[in-house]
């Protein structure tokens, strides 16, 4: 490791004091002097939030980041910090009820929108109203007593693509979500990139076509105008009352409203108008990607989020453009896939994201006291 | 330094067995100890090499990178490997031949093109005919008789913008060079992020309009068939015989051909085709630049190489549509500026791409001959 054993014996001391390694005793004897065993401690908890704009996901894992227990509810983002900050508490109340989790060793938390990690808070989300500064992470650590750590959850979700995900075996990698807009997680050497402002990877206002639509944010021909789940619902809406699929025209009828799960489901069913809805859509978003590929020059392209769920169909339209349009040589070894994490990539990224933390000798350096990894009972 | 006393002993007895330290004696008492002196070897010397489309660049630094001596000449790349570094080198020699530098302790080298860091060669360079492969580092090696490094010119380019240029008080950016072509080098915490392939940045190809003119690359409406030193020649040409412009059809009957330099020199003497022409190409590179400023979020951009004489006009139209299209959060601070150091970024980035190898412990430890740092006469 490169340490003095003197060095070494000093971090292992202050793992032991925190509570994060355990030393159960001595090794048998392979002939010469019986070494110490280190192990993680076998009661380290760690919590990861998954917030999203309509559903909140908890789980609770151990040190290893095994998922002990896992809970989500549906929430709508825009009810506010305090309304959605308690539904997230006490799901991770209920599943600490059963006694799995008498300490909490740190808490990872994910929300849709840019985060100032020196204030533990969402600037300026554009689908967070109400959010903008609110102290997620202070609250947080308040009411679950343990050290809180607050990530876009994109960043979060490359994280967890990571540490368990298809991207394991990878160091540089993007990590495009496709929930109800669209973000990309950008992982340099084994590390989440956040650029110089934190907003590294926001490429759902990337322009696709400069004369398309107004977007929300006022801008013309953005990829989220294109394509995300809120573009693919107002688009099946507006094919299933023109009368070009009776298939969605029939679930906006029994429903009042359509979703990309929608389209999904009727484009397996064979319904061409939903098909070509899944096709336009990964076409903007292969556009897209290969300009970033060409950019980047990535090892790996992990399509997670929501959307996602259209699967196959999706995914062949953005290869087809990404490998049609980016460098040869960008793309000669290029693997596009979709997450293997489905819903628990958010979760685990966020575990991980402060278990990191946790183990860093600089947290310990690091003098604002809510950044010191302790348990707390 | 985080090290103990005998291993910086160790490590200042390497680099003075290798040439790259001196100890020149005790420093004056200031009360306690006397300390002792170490600097850099005033005999240390680099050379950076920056071989462009149309040109040539050598340079020999000393060990602080100070250009001691610098020669260019014109060439033309397609010529081949052969010809052109034997013209680099003479242009060594000839710096040489006044008695500078007796030692080289490590030569840069910058080409046109992807390279590969294992093999010190272009692969597949698209203007470089017969470079593929063609070992330009062991080439140069054993007519200089000291360790040498490849790398793409527009990387190189930004580590000399890092070291000695308007970058080097920022640790992410993005240096953008115009030239016959267009690249980007990346620069992440400090160093340069080349990719899983070598061809990160290669941003020339990426689409700024699929329904545009086709490129030399078999695609649609890549950002070089709009702009460029080679676009804009060629648009210079069509406006200059299309009668809309006087002042560019005279330069033309003069010399049989327009370059990028007789358009910016038209558009300073108010010839309004010719400032249309640098401000659509602004406009083509800017929203391309616009996308990569959202994704990657940079301390700051850089815009250099030839075309990037065509000085504020140009700056202004790229501004403009970046700090328009680009998401606030990301241009918020962000400064858009032209390169200061003119035709040095290159040589003074290759010396540095070398000089950083010679006294990393790491290169020390390479098993590779050719990559140990060591003088030779």
């Amino acid at each position: 490791m490169g340490l003095s054993r003197s060095k070494v014996a000093l971090e292992l001391d202050r793992l032991t004091d925190l509570g994060l390694v355990e030393t159960p005793g001595l090794a048998r004897s392979r002939g010469g002097r019986r070494s110490h065993l280190v192990s993680l401690s076998a009661g380290l908890r760690f919590v990861g939030i998954d917030i999203g704009a309509t559903s909140v996901d908890v789980a609770i894992t151990d040190g290893e980041l095994r998922i002990l227990a896992h809970a989500a509810d549906e929430i709508d983002i825009r009810q506010g910090p305090v309304a959605v900050l308690q539904h997230a508490v006490s799901l991770v109340e209920k599943l600490r009820a059963d006694g799995a989790a008498p300490q909490l060793h740190g808490i990872g938390v994910g929300v849709p929108g840019p985060v100032s990690q020196r204030e533990g808070a969402p600037v300026f989300p554009p689908i967070m109203p109400g959010w903008n500064h609110f102290p997620v992470r202070d609250t947080l650590s308040a009411r679950l007593g343990a050290p809180v750590l607050v990530d876009n959850d994109v960043n979060i979700m490359a994280l967890g693509e990571l540490h368990a995900g298809t991207a394991r075996s990878v160091r540089d990698f993007l990590f495009v979500k496709v929930g109800t807009g669209i973000g990309c997680g950008i992982v340099v050497h084994g590390e989440v990139y956040r650029g110089v402002g934190g907003c590294a990877g926001d490429i759902g206002h990337i322009a696709v076509d400069e004369s398309g639509p107004t977007c929300s944010c006022g801008n013309t021909g953005c990829l989220e105008a294109y394509f995300g789940g809120a573009a693919l619902a107002r688009d099946a809406e507006a094919t299933a009352r023109s009368g070009r699929s009776d298939m969605l025209a029939e679930r906006l009828r029994a429903t009042g409203r359509l979703t990309a799960r929608d389209v999904g489901e009727a484009a397996a069913a064979g319904d061409p108008a939903a098909v070509a809805l899944i096709r336009d859509g990964g076409a903007r978003l292969g556009a897209a990607l290969a300009t970033l590929v060409s950019f980047f020059n990535p090892a790996m392209v992990v399509i997670g989020g929501g959307v996602a769920g259209l699967g196959h169909r999706l995914l062949a339209e953005i290869r087809s453009v990404v490998y049609r349009r980016s460098l040869p040589l960008a793309t000669g070894n290029l693997p596009i896939v979709l997450s293997e994490l489905g819903g628990t990539a958010g979760v685990v990224g966020a575990a991980r994201f402060v278990s990191d933390s946790a183990f860093s000798t600089l947290a310990e350096a690091d003098p604002r006291p809510r950044r010191t990894p302790g348990a707390v009972p």
